[in-house]
């Protein structure tokens, strides 16, 4: 879903460029599968000048012109890269070399580059080009979503729900017993939820890197994954954030159970962040700055007493950015600027404890003109 | 599985460095996650000098203290983060003053960098340290895999045959009808193996990017994924490279199959690429150079008529490194330098024509100073 190349020449022409080329794989780089839609495991260039052309391997070239939506496919061979690797010493100068002349057949002279455009190409770029290093204009565009966006991050939302049921469920069967939680004969472990929740994302064409499950003072660490039996009577958080194998597009949310007796301390952790959660979704709005939103957050917890104090508590931001990277702008957080309508965002306090666990609760909103929309459908409840 | 302080010890003595600086996420930089075993999905930074030092988020922190195998955890909480973020204008110069505070306190001036190092965090560092760009140690290092790496290797591709197997049974079970396979009523579909395929392998603890099962035509492109139907009486090319969850290390293997009438020219082409990797394989061991492997690849081609042309034939290397990353050093190509005992590479060739479709063969070995141990036993035959 790249953006118009009217946007690309007004960016260029503000800049003063004749193009802005990036260099990555597109598996791992956000902004090069946005501006290409084509999907390579393997480094290839992108440059966005008057057209959108990208810079492949030979090998890759057929699928990139099938696949992509660049305006115009290169290859590496048709820049004769088998006769500049035997001439030149090192792979990259023969790279670099291959790399120059593509930017020279389109015209291009003054060149903007990403902060993380690699060190090495740009160093041997700038002895033949001007290059100036900017903010990459497609991280800026990536953030506000177009109606198409959402509805792929939405379905994304709707095969995470499926995989939280899947794992609330495996804990609502689940017995107590002894302090842990007993699944049809067994000890339940975080690595079965998990297990669980991966089959049920596949079935649906999701995939997720990393997903929390984490009972009890596992939970007291918010990005420890969990691992080993679960407990009963103790606070289970589960966070997963699975994306779409077709669209690239991730979703992102968490809940945290408790199957068992609940202390009544963890049930008051738990309205608190739950009126935590409901006064942040309640701040965004477009133009609402997310450092408000932020800290709207905060005093529901300052007034019902659970101050941050040495990193307990409230030790973490109230939400990010969710695209085609799970964590991207804006920032829910003490430096986080103005949202704007179109914007996808997480909202997520919890409250954690090395004693007790972690609560954690994490929906996914779009930012419009006069509030927010919720993608996220989940029940919320601790006690199962 | 990292190298020793000594390897680090020794490189940065003959470089003159006082250390040498990582940034990235580790979910997509195989060296950081060589160099910490810490997997995160957000950038940090590593630094190899006198020990090994790592810089997180403070959320991280806990995690990164409990997982990673660095000498020592720093936060960027720890260096005042949050108050540098609101001094500064931009949060990468709050980042940028973060880092360089790191970098002193651990008495580092001269420093060296990767090539694919970050450009503006570069040129950030060189207003206070003396920096080289160099090629990364940790890659050089990631070449040569240790026992305990092949065993990773070797699991992964065990898991990836069970994989294939339940691929190759699916094509097997199908019933050719008006040139289409059918598969239990209903059509059988590229996409339906794959999904099958992706199910076999979270079993197992393993995912894969990417899969291609291309049937017929769409096999003619090497790194097309196929889709649609798969046809009967055509090769149906089935190209797996997972990696396993738990050890972050792949595998990689391909298999073509054919399940209806063969026409002979596609039986003799199976032949000749049968041929080709067995003369391939016969050429691997230690100090041959990756460029003699793929001429012996290419001469098998050229004795059986089948000469790369006007591309098509064998249009592509005979192989690659895999470890970390699917597609690493070395190369067995026309600039493949020599190989060493341990490097991990596949053998495989393949022949591919527009009218026809795709067949190629690959397996996965283990270079050794006699020869070379193949990590592959799944069985090779053309039709089913």
């Amino acid at each position: 879903m790249p953006p118009s190349s009217q946007r690309t020449g007004e960016f260029l022409s503000d800049q003063g460029l004749d193009g802005f080329l990036f260099l990555g794989d597109s598996l791992c780089n956000p902004d090069i599968y946005y501006l290409s839609c084509f999907l390579a495991p393997d480094r290839f260039a992108l440059l966005a000048a008057s057209s959108l052309s990208i810079l492949v391997s030979g090998m890759e070239g057929g699928r990139a012109k099938r696949e992509s939506v660049a305006d115009e496919v290169a290859t590496t061979s048709d820049y004769g890269i088998k006769e500049k690797l035997a001439n030149f010493d090192r792979p990259e100068d023969a790279y670099a070399a291959v790399l120059k002349e593509f930017l020279r057949d389109r015209g291009v002279r003054k060149l903007g580059v990403p902060f993380d455009f690699p060190v090495r190409v740009y160093s041997d770029l700038t002895a033949d080009f001007e290059v100036s290093v900017l903010e990459s204009p497609a991280s800026k565009w990536r953030e506000v979503k177009t109606p198409q966006e959402i509805e792929a991050i939405r379905s994304v939302q709707r095969g995470c729900e499926e995989a939280m049921k899947v794992a609330v469920g495996m804990i609502r069967r689940s017995r107590p017993a002894g302090g842990s939680l007993i699944f049809e004969g067994s000890p339940l472990t975080s690595e079965m939820v998990k297990s669980a929740i991966d089959v049920s994302l596949l079935r649906g064409g999701y995939e997720a890197q990393e997903t929390i499950v984490a009972g009890g003072k596992d939970g007291a660490d918010p990005h420890f994954g969990g691992s080993g039996p679960l407990p009963a009577d103790s606070p289970i958080v589960i966070d997963i954030f699975p994306r779409s194998k077709r669209t690239r597009y991730f979703a992102d949310m968490t809940r945290t159970v408790l199957r068992g007796e609940a202390d009544p301390e963890v049930v008051e952790i738990y309205g608190a962040v739950r009126a935590a959660q409901a006064a942040g979704i309640g701040a965004v709005r477009a133009g609402a700055p997310g450092r408000e939103v932020h800290a709207e957050v905060c005093a529901v917890f300052e007034e019902r007493g659970y101050p941050e104090r040495e990193g307990r508590g409230y030790i973490h931001s109230t939400g990010h950015g969710v695209g085609l990277a799970v964590h991207e702008r804006p920032s829910l957080s003490e430096v986080g600027g103005a949202l704007v309508a179109g914007n996808v965002v997480t909202v997520e306090p919890g409250l954690y404890y090395p004693d007790i666990g972690g609560v954690r609760l994490e929906d996914l909103v779009v930012v419009k003109d006069d509030g927010c929309e919720n993608l996220t459908e989940f029940e919320k409840g601790l006690i199962l």
